[in-house]
């Protein structure tokens, strides 16, 4: 016979059958009560029905399964045994909670039902035990309106009048009230209970068509299938989309000894975090309500007092709670927020679960926790003498909770994002916002921002440098508007995705963004918005909250983040532990700056092209260049080009100093540097004696039906090869200026979207033909590496032939995602939300274009890499999308042996911190050294040969080391490059 | 010392230095002529300086390099001792030809010189001993005027000039011409050669500088040298970039022996084939002169004898021909071309090489060379009694001269294509041909085609139901232009590639295509098109060749070839051999008709968009779907689609009745099937009840930035599934209506554009209810797949995964191309002509839409097929791109284990033939069996595990053998499927 399933979990007494870790079956209260019962915190005993049993229950009908009833009546016995009462016991009665738990916390979504037990008999005898028949009456009444409502569906709303209704006409007059001033519930006495419990009765019977269950079991079986049901109740189906909460089989049912914070002055219940949840100081916080019950301190009615001040009021309790306080970070290393309640003296623990804290106490909590005890041995010394503490954690005296390592795992992106964003005043609460809130987009930079209305680049540029504050609002964005863009302090879009040009350029930025705002229309001539019913005119106020994707009209207060000190101690340790180089994507001198504030050790990715629309001249200059029919007219153009491409790099070279640039040529399709407005044309034709037939015929011959696979990218260079000509002299001819000047400059020339090895050798041949030459002329050696991005799925899989012929490989996951999966990520917009939403089709967990597709674009990098590497061992291997900055993508650049990651300035230090998680992940799935004892003759061979793989693998790690300190010490410069003598020999071994 | 590298390879005598195999290093005349000398033929002795010297001379800057001197020395000796002659003799001078010879024949670009050896001097002794001085004198003005143009760069034209007045001055009245009559060389007399021969001596001496050189020694050297540089010269290079002739070192030199045709009535020279160059019958077949030079049948100034007349005139010399004829046959096992002449006599052959032949003639006799024996017995053993043909080759009497996989190797693509198209009456030569072209274009599909001038599809459709014969011609084509462009003759667009739009619709049909002529412009409104000079007005005759991409004005008259008997045996022969199925790509009955004709074994791709746009009704109806709102709005629109699509897919089933149809759901974006024009759009508006705005409003919501990567494929039907459910009804409830008819039904439903297994099942699943649901309610059961299109490197990449939710693959190499190299078919045209140009970038041998990219996309298909198949072994697999009509990629497909391949209906036996070739390249390159004699005891073991891999090797491709077989079995259905009682069984098994 198959074994019944368990579907009951008991705990209680210092024993449980479930554990912490198993939220998935018991839920997250669930496993929190059996953890916290099993380390010897005082629970309230109870058991737990598991998750996978609603799951059956609505597989099976709504039929409770084989087994669900009896499992049940023996967890009720355990119970009744460990309370020393029983369900029903008309003296003594043992009260319960019934509460729903899932995996996942969905707060206010499912359903609880208290006081369960309580009949018209056992109401007296609580009432006599508790010397308060008040008390008793008022949880009974409690009972029938939730049980009522809860488990047969009467409109709570019926509930709630009829005790309006009984509180004004009665209690009114007998305690003088004025018309409409608010009877409080605690005003009300006993006998107006008794007639509010009659009433409400009447109500159930009315309803039901039965009256209110005098059998506590029965009360406990409809109670437990009302918790199921609520799983499927239509807004926690809703919460669970909006949240995008999937995989979970149902909720849990906790049945729960009912404790009372409200017997007496004896009694209070209170909230605490183990440590400041806002400065993350060092000290036990939180508040409590003497003589109250926990939905007392939830609805704020009273006032909580500080829970310092119980440490007079029942210094025993507190030092208890001290106790508690220390196991419970011991235990579960990290700061813990804790609900308890203490009836008549005894303290219970209620729940416990990982507390949440500000950006600046996560940093301040991890780096304490990981250099600093918790309590000091004479404090530690104290508890366990009043065996509040059992004995073994004295040994933890003085000593740091958690390793480093620990406190580097437990940091997440966000934690680093929300450091360096401004917000909204977070004392403006979630209700508030949303009620003001006009609009929603997709938050592709988060942090908030706060101006004026522009609806064009060039009102933004104007603007901006009068000193104003302004918001771009565009339907989309094109290279074009750039400059306005970085004029603003936020820009908002009817349309795209968080890969949109406009998101993408304004994460480089960390400019605040929100893409994809459906209801927005824009009326640029007539100088509006609209969102809905609102309009906006330029130069009203707008606050965008990049971070929750909403819009607001007016201003709203913002506030920035402070740095803590400890932020910077953490990095430092993730830079200790991390084998990935970081470098940054930058364009300019001030984002270089930026990065290296951020801990950048190079640029791995500078886009010479943002720099052609940085002024009206060289934005005319470039468009001469395209707009050219001859060589020579193109060549003329580049020419006026020259110098402004040259004092580029040349701040680029100086801010970097020491550090490694890779620029990369030229990318874009021509026609995106085009004017499209018929002035911008006209202007055009003006600088370049052309007339407008030209240039129109010129732009329409230059358009194309897929861009991103057009003409673009090296694919220039081959048909005019002037163009890389041009480029390469400018990095050229600024690092020989630079160079004379002490800068050490190591640039990296990077030929972007090559697909073939010959591509990519003609391509190098020429940008050395060009570079050595230049350098000959001036006499100067300067070790200079040629490589090219992999970008195309193409160049992915001859990796190994390109490799031969290129100093390092950088991948442009971008476009590569965008290839690999055929999606245009200015178009995606239409369906990846279908792909990824996980109540459709979730076909994907996350958009390729945030982090990577490491399924299918992954594997490409991976095949790419293993080729190029079996031709060039030594190849030097980066990352320069979107991607590298992003947690999952930048452990996976580890795993699979990249050198560095590259990532806008802003994401700088996300990508330090992957980068330490990945190296401390690796160690830890690392295979553990082999067993010493004597294995078995007959393994003796097997286990001989797997050692002898161990050490191989060992080794072959070792080598990769060294062979990555040494590239390393080689680029990243240091002193080495400094001394000049040895550049020579550096550029030989370089090549 | 390092061994001296060889120049000079001599022949002479039966015996040769060279090879026919070594054209590269030879040439090819000179390895033509080491073959024909050893294999027994007479040959004029001489010796082959290699074309590795050539190179050698210009990477020298123009030295000879070392030794070669000596050789030539040493060769001339040779040459000297075999002719019995001596180099300037006085009495009885050895004359040599000096002739270049590539590896590639260049005709007309390189340079010869004739009689060399001649001096002042030795012509009298040439003259005695030929008893003709004047045909001496002849041959040493040639010489002297050959000489001082080729080595001393004398402009060839003074020569002529002096000639001609020399000629006029002194010939006409001598021979009584009238004024303006021409003179012919052979009426000039001796004394006027004398004349003759001192003016070209002064001309000579004038430019020069010096005497013409009496040492024939310096002649030689003088010549060699001429015929090096002129590999170089600026004609010769021009040459070989328009021919993309590339990757030869350089030209050999030929100095051979000077044999003279024109000694005299038992002299004369000829050109013949072995076979009928035109029919292919098996004659042999020539003409000759009697008493000339080669030159003299060239210049086509006499009139030739039939070769049969030789017979008569002299039976022993053309005894000895029909010996030559048949060694020649017999040892290069194709019909010849060949040129001999003979001395008094003594027969010389010159050349030999495989003859150029008709369409008609290349099946015929291919198909003759593998089943019918050269010559009877009885006429071998005539030419073997007389000696002529040496014993051996009575052996081969009676037998056919080769297999039948040699017939089929030698057939190209070429061949096959040329049998079906019109051609431009091949009557009109080739000069004339250039001289009345007014444009040029790429040659997207062969064939020529002639008709009135069209400019809208419309204008198109309404002409041709008129039965007028047209010519479209656009800017470019769009899906919209369907329609007329089926009903044109032609195609002729301005823009795009050989893979844009016109070009893969035209295709298809095998319609006649100019595409990228880039100075056509195009007057849609005015109704005109302008191609230079030339205006050409709506109806006015225009004629397309298609095959050269030649636009002519006017009418051209057009034949076409004949199919003769031999092309379906040739065709059975492949049949026989291939392994690999071939279907056709077809969108409609007729088109299906027509490849079951041209061979078909099923439809791989049935493209279902096209169907919307065959009348009015249905665009508007498909439009209606796409701008409509509400899902509710998208379902009616597609219930009126419904029974079109259901009478489409009728048609289709019905047409390919017993063959298996593979059904591609809608692929392109929607926004390709919004009309364009205001007016189109009003119709829609009208149609739909919408407002002009709304449309608008829909279409430019629906335009993409890269449609390519866009809202398509199978996108659409994760997006609106209503899509998917509405064409899936139609053909099932199509193909049930065909079966209750007797027809039998294979549908293959297949998914487009495919990127991940959860999508494709997600697809595959709702596929199977819909059609599970139609057929249970008909009470019928249906065998049908559901497969994917792999046309996204994701896809390729994943297809282990997506292999286990679907029935086959079929790779879609056109967008596997577009992603996989970046490549915009669209947009390629600006810079894939460099990347393909062999004289400038040559990063690709050829455009990777018209022959697969084996390199890159084949990767990405190989990996896919070997992940497919191991998480599927019997996972059927076939391509339906372009490539599938193509010789190599055919191949490919082969070599990578597919089951099948698919193309458009014409191109059909080109992948019959491909697939027979690859069949057959296979086995030869098979291992072969292993040694029989005992091998060495050390490497007993060594052998013995490689034998045992061959043997495992062979068990794994018989089973493979064995499933293709059982899977082809099943889907081409053949009888079984007929037997409705096993189709439960198949359908059991086919999933």
């Amino acid at each position: 016979m198959a074994k019944m399933t368990k579907w009951v979990y008991s705990w209680g007494n210092g024993k449980a059958e479930g554990k912490g870790t198993q939220k998935q079956l018991l839920g997250g209260k669930g496993a929190g009560l059996a953890e916290m019962t099993s380390i010897g915190l005082p629970v309230p005993a109870g058991f737990t029905i598991t998750t996978e049993c609603c799951s059956h229950y609505f597989q099976g009908n709504k039929r409770w399964p084989n087994g669900l009833e009896k499992q049940i009546k023996s967890g009720l016995k355990k119970l009744e045994s460990v309370c020393k009462k029983k369900l029903g016991d008309p003296k003594d009665p043992l009260l319960v909670s019934v509460r729903s738990g899932a995996a996942v916390s969905m707060p206010g979504m499912m359903e609880t039902i208290l006081n369960l037990g309580l009949t018209d008999v056992s109401l007296e005898g609580l009432a006599e035990l508790s010397g308060n028949r008040r008390f008793a009456l008022d949880a009974y009444r409690r009972l029938i309106m939730m049980y009522g409502s809860t488990a047969m569906g009467i409109d709570r709303a019926k509930f709630d009048d009829a005790f309006e209704q009984e509180k004004n006409h009665q209690t009114r007059f007998r305690i003088g009230k004025q018309a409409g001033e608010k009877v409080l519930d605690t005003e009300v006495n006993e006998s107006e209970l008794e007639q509010v419990i009659e009433r409400f009765k009447d109500i159930y019977r009315a309803e039901v068509g039965a009256e209110f269950p005098q059998d506590p079991y029965e009360q406990l079986v409809g109670a437990i299938s009302a918790v199921f049901e609520s799983w499927m109740a239509e807004k926690a189906i809703t919460y669970r989309k909006v949240e995008n909460i999937t995989g979970l089989p149902g909720t849990a049912v906790n049945v729960c000894q009912m404790v009372f914070g409200n017997m007496g002055d004896d009694s209070g219940t209170g909230v605490c975090f183990t440590r400041d949840p806002s400065t993350g100081e060092n000290q036990f916080y939180g508040d409590l309500l003497m003589n109250a019950q926990g939905e007392d301190v939830v609805a704020g009615v009273r006032t909580p007092i500080r829970l310092g001040e119980l440490e007079n009021l029942m210094p025993e309790l507190y030092a208890q709670l001290e106790a508690v306080r220390a196991i419970l970070e011991l235990h579960y290393r990290d700061m813990q927020d804790l609900e308890f309640t203490f009836e008549r003296d005894k303290l219970y623990m209620l729940q416990c679960r990982t507390g949440k804290r500000s950006p600046e106490a996560t940093f301040k909590i991890a780096v304490d926790q990981a250099t600093k005890p918790l309590l000091d041995k004479r404090e530690i010394a104290v508890l366990v003498k009043q065996k509040y503490l059992p004995k073994k954690y004295a040994a933890l005296a003085g000593k740091p909770i958690i390793s480093k390592a620990e406190a580097v795992a437990r940091i997440a992106p966000e934690d680093v994002e929300r450091l360096f964003y401004l917000v909204i005043d977070p004392s403006i609460g979630e209700i508030e916002l949303e009620a003001r809130k006009i609009g929603e987009g997709i938050n592709a930079v988060p942090g908030a921002a706060c101006g004026k209305v522009v609806f064009s680049a060039a009102a933004a540029e104007a603007q901006a440098a009068q000193g104003e504050k302004v918001i771009l609002v565009r339907k989309e964005t094109s290279p074009e508007d750039v400059g306005g863009m970085h004029a603003s302090v936020g820009i908002l879009t009817a349309t795209g995705g968080k890969t949109s040009h406009a998101a993408v350029v304004a994460r480089g930025w960390g400019r605040c963004c929100i893409v994809g705002c459906k209801k927005l229309e824009v009326d640029e001539a007539g100088g509006s918005l609209t969102l809905g019913d609102i309009t906006i005119r330029e130069g009203e106020a707008l606050t965008l909250d990049g971070s929750a994707g909403r819009v607001f009209q007016g201003e709203m207060p913002l506030v920035k983040p402070q740095t803590p000190e400890e932020f910077k101690t953490l990095m430092s340790w993730c830079d200790e532990m991390r084998r990935l180089h970081v470098r940054t994507n930058a364009d300019t001198p001030g984002d270089a700056a930026r990065a290296i504030e951020m801990g950048a050790e190079g640029i791995g990715l500078c886009r010479t092209e943002h720099m052609f629309f940085e002024t009206e001249q060289r934005r005319l200059a470039m468009q001469e260049m395209i707009v050219a029919e001859t060589e020579a007219e193109r060549v003329s153009a580049l020419d006026k080009l020259l110098p402004y491409q040259r004092d580029d790099f040349k701040g680029i070279f100086e801010a970097m100093d020491g550090k490694p640039v890779t620029i990369r040529l030229l990318d874009p399709p021509l026609h995106e540097f085009l004017p499209h407005s018929e002035a911008d044309m006209q202007r055009l034709a003006e600088a370049t004696h052309m007339d407008m037939d030209s240039i129109r015929k010129r732009a329409a011959f230059l358009h194309e039906a897929n861009p991103m696979l057009g003409h673009r990218g090296c694919r220039l260079c081959i048909t005019y090869p002037e163009i890389l000509d041009m480029q390469v002299r400018a990095i050229i001819e600024a690092a020989i200026d630079c160079r004379r000047r002490g800068v050490t400059v190591l640039p990296e020339i990077m030929i972007p979207l090559t697909i073939a090895a010959k591509e990519m050798q003609i391509l190098a041949d020429q940008t050395r033909a060009v570079a050595d030459a230049i350098l000959a002329e001036a006499g100067e050696s300067l070790p200079y590496l040629v490589g090219t991005m992999i970008e195309t799925p193409r160049a992915a899989l001859v990796g190994d032939k390109i490799a031969e012929v290129a100093d390092f490989f950088s991948f442009g996951t971008n476009d590569l995602t965008q290839m690999t999966m055929g999606f245009s990520r200015d178009d995606v917009g239409k369906f990846l939300p279908d792909y990824v939403d996980q109540q459709k089709a979730a076909i994907f967990t996350d958009s390729p274009f945030h982090s990577l597709d490491q399924e299918g674009v992954g594997l490409l990098v991976k095949w790419c890499i293993e080729r190029g590497r079996s031709s060039k061992p030594k190849l030097k291997i980066g990352i320069c999308g979107e991607h590298g900055g992003e947690l999952e993508s930048v452990k996976f650049c580890h795993n699979v042996g990249m050198d560095y990651v590259s990532c806008s300035p802003f994401r700088v230090p996300i990508a330090r911190l992957a980068a330490a998680q990945a190296a401390m992940e690796e160690k830890q799935t690392a295979p553990r050294p082999p067993r010493k004892t004597a294995p078995k003759k007959k393994a003796v061979k097997k286990a001989a040969g797997k050692k002898k793989a161990a050490k191989k693998k060992a080794a072959a790690k070792k080598t990769r080391k060294k062979v990555t300190k040494k590239k390393t010490a080689k680029h990243t410069g240091k002193k080495k490059v400094a001394k000049k003598k040895k550049v020579k020999k550096a550029k030989k071994t370089r090549r």
